[in-house]
Parts: C-alpha cells; sequence; structure tokens
C-alpha cells in the first residue's frame, strides 16, 4: 500500500514475510521508506498463531465433517501457522507429529508433546497431512500416492505450492469435485486422497477470518502510515522497517477493552527500578514474547 | 564469566535479563566483548517457559502438597516465567487470572484464556499468589493484609523483591517455620499467610532444575565463549551481542537426539525457494518463535 | 423403533434421556421389552461428550465467524454435553464458567478449572451463552434484558425450552434474520442479542454429526434390536433394559480399527488374577468410565 | 472398618475394589450389611482421576527431578488412575501413549489424542513406563530386558504385582540404591533402569495425598457408617450396597465452599418439568458422570 510517498507491506493476509521488500531493499532498487507490518508482534500472533487455531478446525470442518478425536495429523512446519494448528488439533484429541527443518521450532515442538519426524516415516499412516512451511513440494507426488485411502490433504501456509498438486492433474489419476473446495483425486487402484482447496490456502479458503483479527491488522497498517507520514524528514530513509514497539503495543492495548482487561500501570518507583518508561515501550526490541 | 579477554552473561539462572552489560556497556566502561547469552532462543525458552511449567508445579507441591485442582490463582506477569506457570497450573484444573503492564503480553493472556486483572480487584479471593515480573514491590504489605487465609503467596521472578517481604518483618506479625522453606505468617486476628522461601525465587529454592535444562544453558554459554575467543579481529567490539542465531540452532540440534526427533533437511531446490542456506541459520534475526 | 415386538429408544440424536420410556414402564403401561440405547456407555460418551466438544465449536463459527479466544462464557449445565462445550472452549482460548444444580458435577466443573456460579451473578459480563441443562427456562427474559451488546445465546441442551425464547417473540423487541439460523433479536435501546437457531440444538441445526457418531449410534442400536429379537424366552421382560455391557465393549471393539488402535489381551494367569474373561465383559455394571 | 454390626469398605486409599467384599457376598458369608464406598463418584473421581493427575507428576519429579518435556511415556491401563496420568503428562508435553484391555476405555483413549498399543509394540523407544491396571505382571521381565538405558518403571495402581520386580532380583542384576525409594537395576551390559518404589505405589511412596482428597474420603466413609447405623431395620441387608447418591451428592456439597462455587437451585417448575426433587439426589443410578 502506498500512501504519501511511503508504503506499508502488511500484504494479504498471510502471504507471509514481504521478502521481495528486503530484496528490493538490499538491491538498493527500494525508493521510498517502508515498514514491515507483516512482523509486528500483534500481526504476527493474530494472523497467524491464534487466527490459525481456530480456522484450522474451521476450515476442516466445513469442508470434511472430519471428526477430530483420534485422527493422527501431521503438520509440516513447526513456526506460528503449525504452531496453532498443532494446539488445535492436539486438543480435540487428534494425535500430531510435525516435521521440521529449523532445530529450534523442533526441540519447540518436543517440549509442547510432538514427536517430530520425517515426513516419509508416517505418511502411509496419516489421516490428515497439513503444510504450513511456507515452502514448495512439501509433499511430493512420491508421498501422495504413498498416502492412505480417505486422507485428508491441505494447505495452510502461505501459497499454492507446498503440496504439489501438479503432479496430481495427470491421466492416470481421476478427480471429482464433491463439493465446493472439496476434490477426490482416485487413483488407479480406488484409492481416494480428499484435496482442500485445491493445495490453496484452507483458512482463506474455506473458513473465515474473524473481524477482530482483520482490526488488528487494519489498525497495525494505518498506524504505519500515519506514522511514515508523520515521521520528521530523516527518520525513515529508503530501508525497510519494522514497527516501532510502542505502537505495537498501542495497538494492543486499544483491543484491551474488547476482552474486558485491565491493565496495571508501574508506580514511579517501579518505572525507574526497571528502567521503563511508564508508557512503554515495556520490552527490548528482541524480546519474543 | 571471563574468559580469554571476552565476557558472557548468562548470568546464574533466571536472574534475568543482563541489564547492567547493557548499562555497562551504554556508559562506555565495557573493556571486552560480551555476549547476552541469556536472550538467546534456547536458554529463554527452556530455563523460563518450559522449566518453569514444571517447576511451578513442583515447588508449591513440595512446599504445600496443595491441590490444584479448582485453586483461584493469581499470577503476576505474563512474560515466559508467567506463560509456563499459567500454562501449567491450567492444565491441572486451576483458574487463573493474570496482572500485565505490557498490553501485548496481555493480550496474549487473553488469547490463551486468562482474564487480565490488576491484582486489588482480585487478591482477596485467591488461593495463590505467584509473582514473576522482575520487578519490585508487586505484592505489597496493603494487600497482604487483604489476602485470604491459608493463601500461598510465592515468587517467581528474578529476585527476592516482588514480595514486600520486608514488611512482613514487623511485631503486630507473627511468623512461624512450619517446614524448610515454609513460614506462616500469623496476622493478630489469627489469619495466615503462607509464604514460600521468603520470597526468594520458589524453583531455585524448593525445586530442581533438571539436567537438561542446565545442559542446555551449560552448551550455550560453552558455545558463546568459543566464539568470542575465535572470533577474528574485529567481529565483535567492546558492546554486548546475542548469539550469532546459527549457534542457537546448533545447540538445540545438539540436544534432538534425546528425543529421537529427525529433522527434515531442505532440498536444494527448496532452500533456492526459500533464499535458505541448507544448515542454517533458517530465521530472520527478528523472529519471535 | 420397534422390530419384532421389541423396542430400542436411542431416540432422535441427544434427544436425551428416554424418560418417557421409564414412565411408560412405571405406570405398567410398556407392552414389550425396551432397551434404553441413549444410555450405553459408548452412545452417551460419542454423541455427548466427543461429538458436542467438536460441534460446539463448529457450529458456533459456521453461525457468527466468532474468534473463540478470550471470549467471556458461560456453560449452563455440567453433564457430558456441558463437559464436552467447556473442554473444547477452554482449549481455544475461552474464559468459561459453569453453572450446575448437581454438586457432585459442580465439583467436577471446579477440578476442571472452571468457577461455578449463579447465572444471574455472570450474565451481565458474558460474551456467549450456551445451555446444556435439559431443562426449561434455564435463560429467561429477565436474563435475556441484562445480557449485554452482541451476546451469543445458543443450546446445546435436549430441546428449545431451553432459553425462554418465546419470552422474546413480543413487540418490543425487533427480530432480524442475518442470516440461514441466525437472529438479532433488537432491544428498544439498539442492543443486539444474537440468537442462534432460535434456541433449537445448536449442534443439530447449525453443525453436522461426523459419520463415525452416526456408526457408533447405528451399530449401538442395531444390535440392541439384535438382542431383543434373539434373547430366549423370558430373558427380557415388559420393563427398560440398558444395553448389556458385552455389546457395549463390542461397540467399541468394531470401531478399533478406524484408530488404527490395538488391544492387549489378557493372559490366562492374568484373567484368572482379575477374575475376568479374557473377551470380557471387563467392568461392573456401575463401572462409570 | 466395622462399626455397630455393619461395614464399610473403603479399604486403604487406592487399594482398588472391594472385590474380597463382592466375594464374601456371593458366597453368602458376608454376616453384616456392608457399603462399598471405594465406588462413590466422588470417592472414585478425586482418590482416582484428580488426586493421580497431581500426584504422578510430584511422584516423578521428587524421585527423579525429569523434564517432562517431549518424554516418550506409555501408560498401563487407561482407567480412572491412567486416565489422571495422562491427562497431566500430555498437558506437560509428554508424548504419551496406553495400553488397554477394554476396548471402551481404548476407545476414550483414542478420542482422548492417545495412541492404543501393545506394550511390546513401544517398550524399547519409552523414557518411562507407568503401570495402572490392577493387575499382575503387566510389565514383565522380558519387556524390561528390552527397556532403554535410564528408562524410568513405577506403578500407579493397586499393588506391587503389576511390575515383574521379583524377576529383577536375580544374580546377574546389581541393584544400587541412589536415592530414598529410587532404585538403579543394572545390566550386565551397564544398561540402567530407574525402578521407583520397587514397584509399589508410587502415589503412596513417593508423593502426599492433599488434605483435600483425605476430607472427602474421610466424610464418605463417615457418612456410610452413620446410613447403616441409623437405617431402619431391613433396609440392608446382608450384602454390598453403593453409597446412596443423595449421600454422594452431600459430601460434594459440603466442599463446594472450598471453592466458593455457588450452586444453582431448581425452581418448582424445573424441578417438576424434570420429574426431580429440588434438593436432590438429581441423576438415575447409572449416570457415569
Amino acid at each position: 500500500m502506498i500512501f504519501g510517498g511511503a508504503l506499508t507491506a502488511v500484504s494479504t493476509k498471510k502471504a507471509g514475510r514481504p521478502t521481495w521488500l528486503y530484496q528490493l531493499s538490499k538491491a538498493g532498487k527500494l525508493c521510498v521508506p517502508a515498514m514491515n507490518v507483516n512482523d509486528s508482534v500483534t500481526k504476527q500472533k493474530f494472523d497467524n498463531l491464534y487466527c490459525c487455531r481456530e480456522s484450522i478446525l474451521d476450515g476442516l470442518k466445513r469442508t470434511t465433517d472430519v471428526m477430530f478425536g483420534g485422527k493422527q495429523v501431521v503438520v509440516c512446519g513447526y513456526g506460528e501457522v503449525g504452531k496453532g494448528c498443532c494446539s488445535a488439533l492436539k486438543a480435540m484429541g487428534a494425535i500430531v507429529c510435525i516435521t521440521e527443518i529449523d532445530p529450534i521450532c523442533a526441540l519447540q515442538g518436543c517440549m509442547d508433546g510432538f514427536r517430530v519426524v520425517k515426513l516419509n516415516e508416517v505418511i502411509r499412516q496419516m489421516d490428515i497431512v497439513i503444510t504450513c512451511t511456507g515452502n514448495k513440494n512439501v509433499v511430493t507426488r512420491e508421498q501422495l500416492d504413498r498416502i492412505k485411502n480417505g486422507c485428508i490433504v491441505c494447505n495452510m501456509g502461505h501459497s499454492n505450492t507446498e503440496i504439489d498438486v501438479a503432479s496430481l492433474r495427470s491421466p492416470e489419476l481421476t478427480w471429482e469435485r464433491v463439493r465446493s473446495q472439496v476434490d477426490h483425486v482416485i487413483w488407479p487402484d480406488g484409492k481416494r486422497v480428499i484435496l482442500l482447496a485445491e493445495g490453496r490456502l484452507l483458512n482463506l479458503s474455506c473458513s473465515t477470518v474473524p473481524t477482530f483479527v482483520l482490526s488488528i491488522t487494519a489498525t497495525t497498517q494505518a498506524l504505519a502510515l500515519i506514522e511514515l507520514f508523520n515521521a520528521p524528514e530523516g527518520r525513515y530513509k529508503q530501508d525497510v522497517y519494522l514497527l516501532p514497539k510502542k505502537m505495537d503495543e498501542y495497538v494492543a492495548s486499544l483491543h484491551m477493552p474488547n476482552f474486558d482487561a485491565h491493565l496495571t500501570e508501574l508506580s514511579d518507583e517501579q518505572a525507574k527500578y526497571m528502567g521503563l518508561n511508564k508508557n512503554g515501550p515495556f520490552k527490548p526490541n528482541y524480546y519474543r514474547y
């Protein structure tokens, strides 16, 4: 969104990190200051973790009416989206394992109670396969060939490349549309794989985004634009910035009343002891929440 | 820890953020490069979130044998330690509310199912009061006066200042040591407050630190020292640094085999698509996990 | 369902306990043996606890797209249905309290981490009100008058009497149908209450029943009919019976393969030690699961 | 406990179902009325489900300081005790699977998110093995031979027969007492198995029973004795009875104030509609809670 000679990059929901913006900047081709709103805390947690925790259940129910209890599920990728999906499915009684490339995220998965596996080790037993990696060809044709009859395959990641859907558009396989957004892909031996949204984003195609989440995203974006517009000459150069923490905190505080949440205020003595301004920002930049 | 002209600041477990180091640096008085190991991802998550999730239960049980189910608990501070405490107590059937000064953490608390309150609003009803703010005088004498008979008061934060214990060493109150680390503070009307570890850290005084967590912390610290020692002239100045992400990932990967966890490797094509080196680091510096 | 001079009373899904059958029997007016299939273990747990755990989320999402995280919810009735609803909503980050008339169920609620309240104490603060009592007028007009703007009101219990919907069909209130199964009831001051399915069963009106649950219910009913049909003269009199435990176990065992679940078999020595037949039944009649 | 010519059989805590009493009765050798207090609802749920949910964690921590996160655990038996253990360990991030002989309990395990396995299938991978079956030789010497180095083995069931400890008292194995209640059993190849409490009940040997649970059990037993003592001639014959439901409810209601729990009262109209007395009992005898 370009506005007054500035730019905010929240992109459309869940389009993921604005890598293109960093690439433009690196190449010296960014001609205005830009703000990477996508990676502000409130945006990340709401659009990804908290929203996906609910929309994975919603998307699967609306399309397939599957019962989650006892189902074996593999979630590829344990970032914010994967964490949300895993937490929700585990809570509903599914038996969830994950795949990861990053050892830190993998260790988090262990601590949260998920087996960390390679997809090939488990693909035959799974009832549901969910991708949330942001990568491509995470589920290959070879793996789809080994999946069991009736398995549901869907994507919660950032684009339609995670599942190699192209490889399924092949003469030996029959596609049967059973409902909007739901295809049965049928193998010559009769095996059916239930593909949702043709591999596009399940949460955008088959679920809804709560207005509360939209409000947070829109508020963040609007504040970023106002900041860029009002900033004194020189504060922002032709580079990519993260939203100032104080604004991130402001977005959060604007949404407190929805929950009848009452913030505690620091006393002067406490603020001094902590070396903080009573009005924030309350955390160093590297704080992870 | 000073070693070969360098410094790592992991401090003792849970002594919190090395603010003093940043202050030294800011004042231009830091005479060697230093690494803030405390804020590496693995250190933070294991020492704080995952370790406290278990040690809050352990510390309370060993000292008081309290049954968690149905107990009303307030946790002051919803940082990593607070998140760990809340998650554990909620899972055991306690009814947990939180206090926060930071609207972002408060909003996380809402999303995780905890009421965000001011301590004064709930202090009368609580069965257990836990501090994990890193601040001072979070529970004041005035609030302790209003607490109900039999309430347990303890501290999981970074020092013994969170509960105003000094104010309880007062002639009108009687202290009765009922067990190691457990005092009954008795009001003139007979009301007893159960104070644990005289307000010092519960998890260090009344619980234990699993060897697994110690291993992660020690590995992180050792790697930081090796990095500082081996770094070519000029890589590190007289400043405070965070552990390079690749090392953080390395610490995590060294601990994978404990969980029989199998990492997935990127294919060349996938690494290129993501703009990543196959061996990491896998995330930008601002990634929050 | 009458079949071969016998009767099974599973009733329609979730129509609750077949009280009428027991009344017929008590009055001496039951002219055939009958089996109360509704209260078999598998039926109870699947139709009520496990199914409702999923359908409460599904029903609310499909109708309102509400975000569950941080929402204040009261669930009236903590039987199997209430337990399912509470567990799911808590897992999604809602802050849930319950009402109960039965102290045993109330104590279970406490242990599971839910505040036990009277509806009047909390009605003003709630974002969602859910009834699952099987009773009538659980939410009265007076309470609906005090509910806050935007509150969602729905019923997961056994009939459309739990919410006093009749009292809302009154000239001073305006009804606005915003979507199938969703009405806004508008008070003179502009307050809107979101009423789902006009107070009928949410899970039947706005959600779906997974085929797995239907399979369990249908299997149970079929086996009950077969048992009544094949039973030797005199085994069943003109009375109401529960499904023999062995059959209940058989229904469960027929559904094991869906989960790739592997049962352990008792050795002869173990069976003798326990005083059990190796093929079951494995529990005394009063066992509660 | 014999009192006034009557008998209550609550046995010692967790000694399980009073089978001997039913056997006496069956053999016509019971010379007084007896009440099986063990199987009253409050006793069952508190001593077994809710108490074990906490004491499994407590017992393991006090003896071994094990970190639960990421640990692979098998729980043998998914009755009330097993359910409590599984729920707690899952909540702490352990990866839990179960063994069962009863298909109904097994199906509950599936729905609660636990893989149902035979012990032999998983024994090699486990970090912790817990028995809660009430049976004997559930973990055999052959299985102990296959367990991995450092595995913790303990018993939460009803006697010291579940793990075949006798088979470990064998010349080729060395026992090393590392701490009170903790033995390392050392195989010739150096493998160590950590045996807790020599296979006796972990929760009695290495944990504590909260006073709240003792209060419930003692209240139940006292009420049973009072009932037997006061009952008019002929109400109870020389047989085994369950506690009348109304008393079970009374025990629960006596413990409500601990939780500041407020029961709802039926209106006259509601009581009539439900066919209930306003003061209970509120459920039919076969109700499972």
